[in-house]
């Protein structure tokens, strides 16, 4: 099973894929960045352009994304909910399902503690990917994080 | 000038299309509903859908939103900034550009009261756009009154 985690901004939108094999392997990865002297619709259409490129070159059989944080402000809600549900709106269009995941259950199953720093996941990620260096920026290390978190949860979704 | 107003939402989105002639008038309205059966992101396909037939069938100038209420409460924040991420999207994919406005704006334009309800909002339009009966539902008349605010705001940006 190839998943594709997803970590949404209007700026800055982190994708990893990776392979459910034993060990995981992350096949692509990368960030896809909106021009800042665009208008917020111009950038949104840059960002659905991306992801639909991405999603056509990588084909996942599920995407996966972080459940919008709702301990942050309301604009970022609104920012971070924009982003999101372009790259929701891109998973449908190509006929992938999505599942989400709270941020304590993805650094849970990629850490072992759901309080992890994010310095704690990207190492986690590095090593359980067997990658030579941390993925950088943060972002791409989110996006294989919630990736390798969907790896684990969907076989316990699969027996429900 | 043709304004399409859109007042965005996942269950239900209404639309207008407004000239601005003398007196203004209504061409186009109705709302766009998603199937609450189906999954956020198949929602928000449907959405595309819809709100990308509507554009195509009104071909606006410019289109109008309301900015998102910024009192309202996270998880609702998130919910309209996916639907209002999908309008914005809409309209560029269309090259049209966007305007949006906060409630008070609208409410003044079409009122002359920015603390108006609901139910002022609708008479106003109604008589306005020298309509038979109400718009309804209310997300219709809400639509017709962004469409309303930026026929009066155009010309004073114009001029900057």
């Amino acid at each position: 099973m190839f998943v594709l985690g997803i970590d949404p901004g209007l700026s800055t939108t982190g994708y990893g894929l990776v392979e459910g094999s034993h060990p995981p392997r992350a096949h692509r990865a990368g960030v896809i960045r909106t021009n800042t002297d665009l208008s917020t619709p111009e950038r949104l259409a840059e960002l659905h352009r991306g992801l639909t490129d991405v999603m056509a070159d990588c084909r996942p059989d599920a995407v996966a994304l972080e459940t919008v944080f709702t301990n942050r402000n309301l604009q970022t809600a609104i920012s971070v909910g924009r982003a999101s549900g372009v790259a929701l709106l891109v998973a449908a269009q190509a006929g992938v399902s999505v599942f989400e995941y709270v941020p304590t259950a993805i650094k849970s199953a990629v850490t072992g503690d759901g309080s992890a720093n994010k310095n704690q996941v990207q190492q986690m990620v590095t090593r359980l990917l067997r990658l030579k260096d941390a993925p950088k920026p943060a972002d791409v290390a989110d996006a294989l994080a919630i990736a390798l978190c969907h790896l684990r949860a969907a076989p316990l979704e699969a027996q429900r």
